[in-house]
């Protein structure tokens, strides 16, 4: 399957908050969802944003069954190690159920990880939630 | 005892990096430690810095036994939550061991509060090590 991955922008807020939403509803926890996509908008396409975000697009003749063509999404930031130095966390790596299977979550995380050397960053990145890459492995 | 609580600087970084030192002594772990003071320069004193930090100091007479007045330290940096948006991650809180009982450590982290307040951020505010208020709180 076709796809890209790209760095999201200001308009992508409110697929990135749809799918916040579907990792929420499959971890059982959507009530836990405090924040919307105004947030992610002031939030990561400020000055100085507070996170960095990738998401994976599909061609229009691959749209979901909804209509969507922004398909997953990896979140992330940079913390910093008083012993280590300078680290990024992966707070979440998402790709939607019906387009798993298609390296697209391994295409998300390696190109987490080519903007992490990009930035002259060493190579640590932290994760919290990995599992909708480990279902696509499954999978695949 | 008289101190002050002020946001680092530049030149405090060898000051920094000598207590960060010292709290990994504390936790049995100093060779963990893998950066000097140069990357905490680079790192916390750039455009984008990955850390913010305040210092205690003391005046010139009540200086620490080997010459320092400057003798604690809060080191945090803002991290984000797709659930609940930004937070701030309180990574140290040191005081070192002669100058505890006297509140700096309360007043170091009433201070990172207040800084979180003023910078606009909700009130969350995660912590690894609070060992050494907790040490403070028990000798007070």
């Amino acid at each position: 399957m076709q796809f890209k991955i790209r760095a999201a922008n200001k308009e992508d807020c409110k697929e990135i908050s749809r799918m916040i939403m579907e990792l929420a509803v499959y971890e059982k926890m959507p009530d836990q969802v405090k924040i919307s996509h105004e947030e992610l908008e002031r939030d990561g396409f400020c000055q100085n944003p507070f996170f960095e975000c990738l998401v994976a697009e599909v061609p229009e003749h691959h749209k979901s069954r909804e209509g969507f063509t922004v398909v997953g999404y990896a979140l992330y930031f940079y913390t910093y190690s008083t012993w280590r130095g300078r680290s990024q966390y992966l707070e979440d790596l998402y790709v939607m159920p019906e387009f798993r299977g298609n390296g697209i979550g391994k295409s998300l995380l390696s190109k987490v990880a080519e903007c992490v050397c990009l930035g002259g960053q060493p190579e640590r990145l932290c994760a919290a939630a990995v599992v909708c890459v480990e279902l696509e492995h499954t999978h695949s």
